[in-house]
């Protein structure tokens, strides 16, 4: 699991770095970016940020559109933006935008032909961690996960699921019910099958339903983001937080849409909170 | 001179917009960004600054990767990025990076078969300024303007060819002294031919020298820039700004490079900068 560096620019006092490895999980090559704040110079360790992201995207998105890095310079957070599919001339693929290469859902498929590299539920969730913990000065007890869209998915999905890892958590326009709208309903059926109850474990609003919980929870949606009514749905979360009693700070933004332009008005917002948390 | 909007985007509080319009100067569709502050919706006049962008660019360069709406929405700030070329399929072209589209050097040629659509100079000095002034609440009387490379060369010809339009300058690794460095030797011969005396109409080291002025100027340029010594030249203009007793603030930013990581990471000090200047 050796990693190599693709490119590094000194930015916000810090190093932003973007780099490549062989994964086991996927058995393909995957690249991320990590954002290393002025702070890591001094040798400690710091808290860190993970940015999971949405559909067509890959790290590249919010690492030139994102604004993360002067917030993350200002409160000394490591910032992490991995991929969201495998890639590569033999990994499978379709036409549409919404599955395949740039639409990983963070799940490990199970059905053909996606098993074999579409794992990355495995990927987020365990190998690039442990890539991250072994590579930089990453304090692996303080780590705090957002996401956009499908990654808010992802995020919400990996705490739930991993109880104690993460202190902090928020998310941009998440997906929050993938097994109750379109996008989620093409994913999971494609990569996981017919399987329900495969299905509800990657589903936040059913995983809280199922008693799963997290830590307080901050979330920015746009009023004028397209797929509010059909994909996103926060009313969902909303009622399952309520009813299970989970903090959530819902914020619903007039007047924005689903863009960076939007993730990038709330970022310095959402990491002030994360590293409120993160300490 | 019609404008049609291409895209509007809520950011920061503001509006992002992206427009085209046919040009009378380049005798093309040209396309800009322009970033309205929150308090656009004021209904009063805001200053702007103007920003011109480097070899390759389009105006969606500093859009996405220049981290400029949340400073101009502290400051009230009105934020055009013009393009950097014509373009177009009947526009000629080379296979360079360094010439033709996407580099037109804000320069009116009079070589061709350049001389048609190549007319940068009058498209950022007279045309589009025209046009801003009509379509949106800029105060002219406002005005600050900054550029990155070549768009750094194009922001202090146009303040020092243009006594008193300006109130505020700033520059990014600006070429400064294109009629002695190969990028602006091979722009100035291609699109201006063997006339010495245009060149050095567009050369900012020259024209400071022969007894143009312009107010104090703010300049960063990176020491890791790999285009210092051999294109940028810093200490030219240092010389210059000296002899001319021009108060300069020259900035070396150690480690930094030419790209968008560094401009981004000193674009709010700018910012800050021209606000203290327009009032």
């Amino acid at each position: 699991m050796t990693m190599e560096i693709v490119s590094e620019n000194k930015s916000h006092g810090g190093r932003q770095i973007v780099a490549k490895h062989r994964s086991s999980a996927t058995s393909t090559e995957m690249s991320f970016s990590i954002f290393l704040p002025p702070q890591a110079e001094g040798g400690g360790k710091l808290p860190l940020v993970w940015f999971l992201s949405g559909l067509t995207c890959s790290p590249m998105n919010v690492t030139e559109k994102g604004e993360y890095r002067a917030a993350c310079a200002e409160h000394g957070l490591i910032f992490v933006a991995p991929d969201t599919s495998p890639r590569g001339d033999d990994v499978p693929d379709v036409e549409e935008y919404d599955f395949g290469k740039g639409a990983g859902f963070y799940v490990d498929a199970t059905q053909e032909p996606w098993a074999k590299h579409f794992r990355m539920w495995a990927y987020v969730a365990e190998e690039l961690p442990a890539l991250i913990a072994r590579q930089f000065p990453a304090d692996m007890e303080r780590q705090g996960i957002s996401g956009h869209s499908m990654g808010g998915h992802g995020a919400l999905t990996l705490v739930l699921r991993n109880p104690g890892r993460f202190r902090s958590v928020s998310a941009f326009s998440p997906i929050v019910a993938p097994s109750q709208v379109p996008w989620g309903q093409k994913a999971l059926g494609g990569y996981l099958g017919g399987d329900e109850n495969a299905w509800l474990q990657h589903d936040a609003v059913a995983l809280i339903e199922d008693g799963a919980r997290l830590p307080e929870l901050l979330v920015d949606v746009g009023t004028d983001d397209p797929f509010l009514t059909e994909q996103l749905r926060p009313e969902l979360l909303e009622r399952a937080c309520s009813e299970a009693e989970i903090p959530l700070t819902l914020r619903l933004q007039p007047g924005y849409d689903h863009s960076y332009y939007f993730v990038s008005t709330f970022m310095a917002d959402h990491l002030r909170w994360h590293k409120e948390r993160l300490g």
